[in-house]
């Protein structure tokens, strides 16, 4: 049986989605959970790898076991009271055995958080950089929709065949004193929403143009891009599937 | 010349507002960092004492000291570099001398937050308790206007002369996942919000009705009224004065 389960966690205190040794990842916590649950060893597949401090309000997993969970809402209330407070699960759903978390993921959306003041309740989920032009920012943003090849953008030691990914949406808007960076494609480069952010902010300050910014994807090259934003501001907020697998009627 | 300051702090690693031996307190780390900045030791008034672990997304305090304080923008901007990254100061007005953060204080307003689901990034600013009937609790809230006397809802040891508290509003209402109780009041007694809190939860449980809760009320004894909702729930959120303190023109 393969199931699908939808995950929220504070990435602050993680060294994010994907185990390693002798650092505290999402996915270790989320299979140890798990296999007390079950009682059996369990693998967890993720729809994509958030890094060190990257959150998620929504991120999509799947995991295959022997048994068949019934009542899925009373073994999320279980799965939850065994998961430390900065992970929530929020649903189960038995899912046919050909959907994979990663492979059938049709987008992925990320926010990036901005806050224009010190705000104490945001310190942890929000980046500052002083006085930015947001309405520029926006603007030269949507540069991304004529491009494909993000290389500039992506973290040098990669394992990834193409660097093709297809931007569905890019955009800045206010939400009460954060300005917030959605942006959603087909697929991302490793470290790509912070570099673009990180490059979307030198042209916020000024110091980059509109041109500049796409001469820097033209290069195809890491660095001609600007530093990457911090992790903190980063929100994983959405991971979309071909059917609604998450529909149980 | 006296001045007036708003700032925000995240209560979750605060002893509460007020300096006490080998504890932290916000009291504390803005005295130290403003000792810095004015070069003399300076005493803090806020509006209220906030308890361990209670929050304030905007507290107002007062302060003396000998010098001018000219550019105000840049004093607050130096002020926040010097404070922790769970305090956060938004303003500094010069103001009367005869204005005082506590005693000139028409009313305060605090909120109390119930997620309904577990949130990783909620844990530390809202409480949790399963199901509860809201609407009820909202219908009962109403009651309150009908006292003014709230001994019931009062720390047994506490220096206050009198009980008597005017309600100005008390509502919940739902914003997003969570359930926001609202309340005013010209004063509120020590312990006072979470133990109506407390007491609303035991009518929302089913465990307590519109009648036992006015009965409660009019016991004036702290023994007959419901436990406190936990700290981390309850936010500070305005202080209102006679005069807009506030407004430089």
């Amino acid at each position: 049986m393969r199931y699908f389960v939808t995950l929220a966690y504070d990435g602050t205190n993680f060294h994010g989605w994907q185990i390693q040794p002798n650092s505290h990842s999402v996915q270790e916590e989320m299979e140890r959970s798990l296999g007390v649950l079950l009682q059996q060893e369990v693998k967890i597949v993720a729809a994509g790898r958030t890094d060190t401090g990257v959150h998620a309000k929504k991120m999509v997993a799947h995991f295959d076991c022997e048994k068949q969970i019934i009542d899925t809402d009373n073994f999320v209330l279980r799965w939850n009271s065994l998961l430390p407070k900065d992970i929530a699960v929020f649903s189960l759903t038995q899912v046919s055995d050909d959907l994979h978390a990663r492979f059938s993921a049709l987008s992925r959306k990320y926010e990036y958080h901005i806050s224009c003041t010190k705000n104490p309740f945001l310190e942890n989920y929000s980046a500052r950089f002083g006085k930015l032009d947001f309405e520029k920012m926006d603007k030269v943003a949507k540069r991304l929709f004529d491009y494909t090849d993000f290389t500039s953008f992506c973290k040098i030691h990669t394992d990834a065949l193409t660097r093709d990914c297809t931007i569905m949406q890019a955009y800045w808007e206010k939400r009460g004193d954060v300005w917030v960076f959605t942006i959603e494609a087909n697929r991302f480069l490793r470290n790509m929403v912070r570099a673009v952010v990180g490059t979307l902010v030198a042209v916020g300050r000024g110091r980059l143009s509109e041109e500049d910014f796409c001469k820097i994807i033209e290069a195809k090259n890491r660095g001609a891009a600007g530093t990457s934003a911090p992790a903190k501001g980063l929100f994983l907020v959405d991971v979309t599937y071909p059917k609604d697998v998450f529909c149980k009627e």
